[in-house]
């Protein structure tokens, strides 16, 4: 059972008398059947619902200073046409009461609440955005994730993890930022990728014939979903786990790292493709940002004193943590210097920024 | 004065009995001072309505099948920490009364309704998006159509004309897009522009060295308002209607097409950059169709035998509009081939498609 949650509100250069403004409306509430119950809001302005056939709701408040506001509910089974006509209604008829008088009119796109496939996946800065998705095609809860594959008509299937939008099949410009826009050479290259499950840089990487790749992702059922469903990013990479110039670890990145630090392991280029929050089965740091530096060292550690460190960081706007992660490169044990560069990555539906950094 | 609106909702895996979780809840309103209404819906489950101070509305509705439904609004100037600490109390309280038959908790970022600054514009196909939107730094009445020109944190300054979002100075990818992505060469080469008057693709052509560019913009107040304020589109190229190796023109393009068709006169380059085309497909908008028609004939005519002619065409998941005017494009009175390219433009927050066309 899905509802449909249409909202009309007019905006006023001055307040308005709600009683005629009301009693201009009532005739259209009447027609469709709807029962008024006008509640005291204890001077808040005129405050009327009215309860319909099947279900239906409407929220009728003329609010005291300058503004209008109409909400309606139904349910997605209804005549969808019938209530279009009543929005529409209510509309021309308060264009006319409000003459002269209207600064803006505003009638979003229903929002659609219970529906069986979820639309709203809200940007990382917190804004609301709905995408054209018409199908979930994979829904599997690992040990560490809730791991959803959806279909977009625009973006093709797009990878959701706990609720994050990870990358879709349109977002070949992810693939091309955290491997440096093109600028680098992967040609005989040693690789280390953490995480990365969707297969997309391993997928473009092998393409550079590099020496070695070796990838590390911590979650079997992300490549089980990717490999089948986001093949547009992964090709037929994660097929095998080893390949002539590659090989994909299942295991936890962290003590995975200690142990080339401890043998000396080096590595041309370390891409940290894991979630923004990443997901280890023993984080001995307590805070979120002590484990993400943790990373980080381990990472330049294993690091050519020519090599290159790649990540994505968060939301351009996000300025607050953009700097908190900036100090943590700032608090390595080996000093490094970095750049960043904001990308459009189509299915985000926000601007994202991506770090390089490499050694002093 | 503005209205947020709070929404929360528990997808369920079976319908659940409404009289004892409203006994679980109704402790949490009653410690907000908020007073209740019943209202009968005549066996569509559970509905109330609860009014408080400050303008709070609540209304909390337990669906006959499988779904629960709050709504909270309240004025932008309230305590809104007070009301995340009930939106919360509410979602830990329901999380208890539903265990074991939650399939989906979804809460929304909260709407903001009759601001001052409205964040909302809705994607040609027709999903609700909030863009990051401060401040409006230009809004204009023409002869022709509204003018805003808004200022976003991540994409800059937006034109949005009529409620459209046009251009904003992120979305260099749409002047490339519109010019060809760097195939073409235009240097020696006369270039014509229709509309375009936000100053991008004028900018970057005159970088080009053409012999010259005849830009046709009907409307001198977009002009007016980006020149001032989307600056990193257009630089200093509307500061004068005339240059080098370009001239503006502040004129209707049609006559001025016939005009050209009359004399013979030639381009290398077509570049239609006038508004997007209707999203309708009613036969009431045939007329809109054959002035499409009429202004991609005229341009094919002024277009050299080995020219090329770019335009914009639409959101890539409006199909049908997208068949629409490719059909347009196969009864010209010269006949054309054509290709279409769908590119990410940053602020536009869906995929897009542009089309190139030449003389078969």
């Amino acid at each position: 059972m899905a509802l449909r949650h249409y909202t009309l509100d007019f905006s006023l250069s001055t307040a308005v008398d709600s009683t005629s403004t009301v009693a201009g409306l009532l005739s259209i509430f009447h027609e469709q059947e709807l029962t008024e119950t006008v509640h005291d809001t204890n001077g808040h302005g005129y405050l009327a619902t009215f309860v319909g056939k099947h279900g239906r709701l409407v929220i009728l408040r003329v609010h005291s200073r300058g503004l209008v506001t109409i909400d309606l509910q139904c349910y997605e089974e209804d005549n969808i046409a019938q209530l279009d006509n009543l929005l529409n209604a209510l509309e021309k008829k308060l264009k006319v009461l409000l003459n002269g008088n209207i600064t803006r009119i505003k009638k979003l796109p229903a929002l659609v609440r219970g529906a069986k496939v979820d639309r709203y996946w809200p940007t990382a800065d917190g804004r609301i955005v709905e995408y054209d998705i018409d199908q979930v095609v994979y829904d599997e809860d690992s040990d560490y994730q809730n791991i959803k594959i959806l279909h977009s008509r625009q973006y093709g299937n797009i990878l959701v993890l706990d609720g994050d939008v990870n990358l879709a099949e349109s977002d070949f410009a992810y693939t091309q930022a955290i491997t440096g826009n093109g600028r680098e050479s992967y040609a005989g290259k040693e690789v280390l990728i953490l995480g990365g499950g969707d297969g997309g840089i391993l997928a473009e990487l092998v393409k550079k014939k590099p020496k070695m790749i070796t990838m590390v992702e911590i979650d079997q059922k992300v490549i089980d979903g990717c490999k089948r469903h986001m093949r547009k990013t992964c090709g037929d990479i994660l097929d095998n786990l080893k390949g002539d110039c590659y090989q994909i670890l299942i295991e936890d990145c962290v003590p995975l790292l200690k142990k080339y630090v401890r043998e000396g392991r080096m590595f041309d280029y370390v891409i940290n493709d894991l979630t923004a929050i990443p997901i280890s089965t023993a984080p001995e740091e307590d805070s979120m940002w002590e484990f993400l530096r943790l990373i980080l060292d381990l990472s330049i550690q294993v690091l050519h004193p020519r090599g290159k460190y790649f990540t994505q960081g968060n939301s351009a706007t996000l300025t607050e943590a953009l700097s908190l992660y900036e100090e943590q490169l700032g608090k390595l044990s080996c000093p490094v210097d970095f750049r960043k560069e904001v990308v459009c990555v189509p299915s985000y539906l926000e601007q994202w920024v991506f770090y390089t950094a490499w050694k002093k």
